[in-house]
């Protein structure tokens, strides 16, 4: 199993992608192959510095890099020395398995968009994120992003992938679909919501529990909540900011601590052949051990092996 | 001046809203005349039992209820004597200058767009809520949910009524409008943001100060907030949502007992040509007092009137 990192993507790049990877070499008996992309000279200097064993470890050159406020698409194009570029080369080349970056979001979503392939019958891949719930659960809101408008069909593919994530990785059997809305009864909604509903209610392959409102996402009511990237974006963004106001208010209080996404290293795109992970510009050592174990749990438990069982 | 005020709606009718009218005329020298609809005797004699002075009270009976779970279109047809039609008929007729009820949302909802006229030009009316900030400031917030998809024009629409509203009532001058989006950057968006920014930017009427994201609607960076009522909606909810989970963590914190909405009133129709002013079900007295003095303030400012002149 290989698994490749950018070592110029993030604010406090390669420091932190570099003290996250001694961590989690120090925490595995038996480490994925790891395959550090960046220059060179650099990347080697900072893993001496930490005395970081270099049994499991490959540095692959990439002599430029991606800035964080670059145009995507443009600078992929321009760019295909740079960290992100090859990245997507060798994962598509079938060279790694896996790939995390907490460099350039948009570069990261058009490679894991167009440089590897969308599982069969994927409309269109998606990014989800962790909401923690106030009786101490955790939660999947997909899309949050990437798909800005949506068509009914794409909720539901976001409603199993989101599952099948769910049930794999976050541990949770039989995951609650909800479908967000603005009421509980069926019919509620905008066109959107109200065309993707029977959907959902029709799909064998989720356990759908109807409408959810706003004052569920923060409660135990689903475990897999559903909407177009606009609102999903929205919700994550206002459930980030608590962290924010938590602290400003000093506010102590353990539920307001975990909307600090940082923790969470990063987010799987989902719907593409191979697990592609994406962290916030600054993650720290422990974000970027977390997303190397989110990734190896990723290949091993074949999570895009079953959503694309289940979307067929 | 007459304020018409359902006296049968909301979950503790009628003692509710006879207290709240009882601190309403303690705290006014020149109250407004209040006409109360509903069942007769019931009214007056809680209005004798709580010792309210009838000098400017008209009671005007009602035979019939509309239940809080009844079809909206439907029971105000079959239910043409019930307090919400009566309302809506001697608010049409111009015997009253305002109707507050804390009844059935959908059957206020439908009588305001269909027994009384939209302001001229306006596409739809809306619905707003107040969202407090966590710099101590406040916030509107509109659409909320009376239109789950809109136009581009809708939106700006939303913005004119917004901005009129914050300032006569809210009282912030020259507030600043947010389009609630996914980005900061002109070109953001879902196809209803990217349409919806460049009819802002052009509107003389408003202080655009571009897009707003998730993260900055508790924050002080927006006054008015717009967006279609499918997103508004699930802000809101969530919002609210804050109060609950403060108080079952037991947090003290005075911030989120702002999200106790029971506190604000209710909700004013924006667009139609006459106040209509929409309470929780479970609004008390001073939700019911709140209620009373903005439709006076309403009346007073013209509200209706200065959104009529901005919109055109």
């Amino acid at each position: 199993m290989n698994i490749g990192i950018d070592m110029m993507g993030g604010d406090y790049a390669p420091l932190e992608a570099a003290r996250g990877i001694q961590l989690y070499l120090s925490g595995h008996n038996i480490p994925a192959n790891l395959v550090l992309i960046g220059d060179k000279i650099q990347v080697e200097k900072i893993l001496a510095e930490l005395g970081v064993p270099l049994n499991n470890i490959e540095v692959v050159h990439a002599e430029q890099v991606i800035g964080m406020h670059e145009h995507p698409t443009k600078t992929l194009r321009e760019k295909p020395k740079s960290s992100i570029a090859i990245g997507f080369q060798l994962l598509a080349s079938g060279k790694m398995d896996a790939f995390i970056s907490a460099g350039n979001t948009g570069a990261m979503l058009v490679g894991a968009l167009f440089s590897i392939k969308a599982l069969d019958g994927v409309i269109r891949p998606t990014i989800s994120s962790i909401i923690p719930k106030a009786n101490g659960g955790t939660g999947l809101l997909l899309d949050v992003g990437l798909n800005a408008d949506c068509k009914p069909e794409q909720l539901n593919q976001f409603a199993i992938m989101g599952s099948v994530y769910a049930q794999l990785i976050l541990g949770i059997e039989n995951p609650k679909v909800g479908l967000i809305n603005v009421g509980e009864e069926e019919g509620k909604g905008n066109l959107l919501a109200q065309s993707t509903y029977p959907l959902l209610k029709e799909n064998k392959h989720i356990n759908f529990i109807g409408n959810i409102e706003g004052r569920d996402v923060l409660l135990d009511k689903a475990d897999v909540m559903v909407c177009e990237g606009f609102t999903g974006n929205i919700i994550l963004k206002m459930a980030e900011s608590l962290y924010e106001i938590s602290h400003t208010k000093k506010v102590k209080e353990e539920y307001f601590e975990r909307f600090n996404f940082e923790n969470y290293g990063g987010t799987p795109v989902l719907g593409v052949a191979k697990p592609v992970i994406i962290g916030h510009g600054i993650s720290g050592a422990k974000a970027f051990m977390n997303m190397i174990h989110l990734a190896q749990v990723m290949i091993e438990k074949d999570v895009m092996q079953k959503m694309k069982e289940e979307l067929s």
